[in-house]
């Protein structure tokens, strides 16, 4: 059976506050689909790392592991870094079918969402 | 007469391309709210800065500007290098009426476009 899970990576911070957007996410993302297991993971200064989120999912079960950058814009960071970690992940785990979308800031509706939000605060 | 701006305010990045979707949320921005003057800030690596966008939003005869932060968290960046800038702005554009909203991590409607967005993804 394929067990899919889903990854939402985001930048990390220092102050540990930053982290309580994707907490929410987290708990949305449980609340709405609750049959696709939800880790989060951080590029750097918070835990856990995607290595170690794809690892916590192999561990439950996952075959299949989408990972969504929670990024706005395809920078250094996901042009370089992330792929580089994509691939140490897939050596790593070569019997799980390892995925990405391109960043959440590549969506119209999330585009959308900020321009409607900003409207409201006029 | 009340002239109102709005200042769509990142981190800005090394990599130009990273300013994409900064770039497209100003042309949606544009599109659908043409009496509301829209401009782009960037904390680092980009210009122009806030005080830079401010100053413009004034020139062009903006009596209020509302900046967004277009952020996930409220984190270091937010937390404490934004207010400092936003009190230099104030006094730097005394006539002006300055205010900020949340960052646009903290919106409900973003958050949701976002699992909507790994959900499609899966």
């Amino acid at each position: 059976m394929n067990t899919k899970a889903i990854v939402l990576f985001g930048h990390g911070a220092r102050d540990v506050r930053w982290r309580e957007p994707f907490d929410r996410l987290a708990s949305l993302w449980k609340a709405q689909h609750p049959s696709t297991p939800v880790e989060l993971a951080f590029l750097e200064l918070m835990e856990p790392n995607l290595e170690q989120a794809i690892a916590s999912q192999v561990a439950a079960g996952a075959t299949e592991v989408v990972v969504v950058p929670v990024f706005f814009g395809q920078g250094g960071h996901l042009r370089n870094d992330f792929p580089v970690l994509l691939s140490a992940c897939r050596e790593k785990f070569p019997g799980v079918t390892l995925s990405a979308t391109p960043a959440v800031g590549d969506d119209l509706a999330v585009l959308q969402a900020i321009i409607d939000f900003g409207a409201r605060a006029l």
